[in-house]
């Protein structure tokens, strides 16, 4: 089903959903956004016809669909499982955005076994549940009605995904607005790494070091801070400056 | 409804929306994401028990809706309107992604009137309609399967909004994780700055320049970064070697 395997797959896992129509939501979501890997814990009811019907032209990822008893087996494969709940008092402390989530997974995770799991419509997951998880995802939402309906927080989830392997991948449709970074052609970017190379080398940076993966780390911080041109050009200004010294 | 007035609240509008359920869902997903002023032009069926099932305890959002005949009518008021649509030959060269809209409308239409306007489930919006739009944003999707269920859609641009205010207000909750950027303190960042601040002074850097904008340019870029103890490191390891010289 995937075309590029440069980026895992990650499952996504729902706890004893009640309404079929969510299940059915879900997998629309998931196949939006290129996603296909969808797990069903103790479903009240599947397969069923409201499920086909939500997941439009995802039935695929429905007739694939796993179902397991329990959320432990469903996860057996799993190194890093991330459970997604609602604002909670017992978890709002350690919660991760979907963003931050997304990022520490592809980054820290590329390669190995995901799942995101969602729980049930009511009460999400058990506290037994959620210590089957190494992380929590919240989505910040309004404090007085937190509670995302299953296939939505499914669609932000796998949104964030999308958007965090498009970015990975650089290949993130730019729209050409007057926005300063997206103004930035990627030969203003790449004379900064150049400008930056050849005053390391006269500092005699690298005499020490090994170049190739320290500009691999500058280049991720560069890409990461989205520079305008005009900050482009004072970095290169205060290049400048510590060569003339 | 509103307990801060220092963003705008957008208008959802739905443009001759088919299923009422899919209105409770848009209701749904809009109060989640603290959002409360729901157009609906020309729906097919409205009132409904199943938009009210849908809403869950988002009916303040129906009730409250406005019904109006045209689209036209229904932006009548509006400073800033965009269009949201499925990936599409027609619109794609010049289409925002959700964070891109989000960010453009926050930064320039502050205090303004503006809509989000979502368009029909088979075929979405007309060229007329797409006319009286300003700007389109697309959310990026699978290309052999980019139609969003509308909910979902407007699920997705109402938590990029809620996050676009949350950062610009800086009240997005951080979670305390082992995330490089975190663990990083501001006593490290301020030791950077410092670092940075007296590198640029021995290099007569702010000779001809005035260092207070400077520093505050170079300061937006390091948040911006985000960056981990080990890059810290890096760029103080750089600034020393340029000291050295």
């Amino acid at each position: 089903m995937t075309k590029d395997n440069l980026y895992i797959q990650p499952k996504i896992v729902l706890v004893e959903t009640s309404h079929p129509g969510n299940i059915g939501a879900t997998a629309r979501a998931m196949k939006t956004m290129s996603l296909h890997e969808l797990v069903l814990v103790n479903p009240k009811q599947f397969p069923n016809s409201e499920a086909t019907a939500r997941a439009a032209s995802a039935y695929d990822v429905l007739d694939t669909a796993a179902v397991y008893e329990t959320l432990s087996e469903a996860v057996a494969d799993c190194h890093w499982v991330v459970g997604v709940t609602a604002r909670s008092r017992r978890i709002s402390a350690t919660a991760y955005t979907p963003p931050e989530i997304v990022g520490k997974t592809l980054h820290e995770f590329n390669q190995q076994k995901v799942a995101f799991v969602f729980g049930r419509e009511r009460n999400g997951l058990t506290n037994t549940e959620l210590d089957l998880c190494q992380a929590i995802c919240t989505i910040p939402s309004n404090p007085e009605c937190s509670s995302l309906n299953i296939g939505a927080a499914v669609q932000v989830l796998c949104y964030e995904w999308q958007m965090g392997v498009l970015t990975a991948k650089g290949s993130l449709p730019v729209a050409p607005t007057n926005k300063a970074a997206s103004a930035v052609s990627s030969h203003e970017i790449e004379g900064l790494y150049e400008h930056l190379w050849v005053a390391l080398k006269e500092a005699e940076f690298f005499s020490t070091r090994n170049p190739e993966p320290l500009m691999r780390k500058l280049r991720r911080i560069i890409v990461r801070a989205q520079l305008s041109r005009i900050e482009i050009n004072i970095l290169r200004g205060i290049l400048k400056s510590f060569s003339k010294q």
